[in-house]
């Protein structure tokens, strides 16, 4: 029994979810603007098709990485 | 039996919604520039249009899988 | 029975009504691209309308998707 | 009865109007995006005008309707 | 009958104000769009000024809608 308690609520998860969202803005266009240019270089020079695929995953890759270290990140911030 | 109670109300919910919302955003616009320029590359070399279609769904699909993990990141963080 | 009740106002709603906005932000701009480009497409392309219509608006439905998707996920998050 | 009623103001209204501004942001730049490469399209094949405006008013009303559900969101979510 | 009313000030207008700032962004970004390419399109096409300038002010007529529902918004929402 208390007979003073303040008891605010834990808004922590919430803000975390809003992080992940915040850090997957980027990476959402990013790999749009990736692809979207890929598609396009194929269709200039088919014949490079493999090169070009080869390049846009390795784009898509390292822009990609940025929202899940965002989605790990929040488990990294514990205090 | 509490003579003080000082009640938050518990705002986690509208937090995730959110979170959500923001994680949105960027596949929202990648997702569209992927077919956007995917139909003009289209347009370009109709010839190419089952090799030029299958890398813009890779794109569609590795972009739309970030506002996913946003819908399923807030039952990731409870505390 | 509680002596001192300090009840804060329930901000739920709005915030939800805030995550459906955000959500809203990416698929506004991706579906205007998706249908800018491809009209741009048609008029490169004319004789392709079907095939560059059919795949604008397998894009429009993809992008689309997240703002729908964002109007009913604050029904999901309860705490 | 209270003693003491801490009373909070209720900011759901102030919440819900920044929801809709939040998802008129979208649309208002895609329909931007519709018409003025709508336009151009109709500049480069003017024989396309009726073909390539009846795809712009397509994507134009998929865009619009948006920020028109945001408009009225706010009325659904109420706890 | 409350002895102690510790009431808090009414941020609404603030955040109304706020509201409608942010539905003026993308009718503010699209409109300048519309009309960057439209003066585009005229340069291209001179002779098709007239059928370009009705097709530029209906686009421009449908993003400046948003901000001026923006504007009215706030005094829907009333709880």
């Amino acid at each position: 029994m208390s007979f003073l308690a303040a008891a605010s609520t834990n808004i922590n998860p919430g803000l975390k979810a809003m992080g992940y969202g915040l850090s997957a803005i980027g990476p959402g266009i990013g790999v749009g603007i990736v692809f979207g240019q890929g598609v396009n270089a194929i269709a200039r020079q088919p014949e490079l098709t493999s090169t070009i695929r080869t390049n846009m995953l390795l784009g898509f890759a390292f822009s990609e990485a940025l929202a899940l270290i965002g989605l790990v990140a929040p488990f990294i911030y514990t205090s």
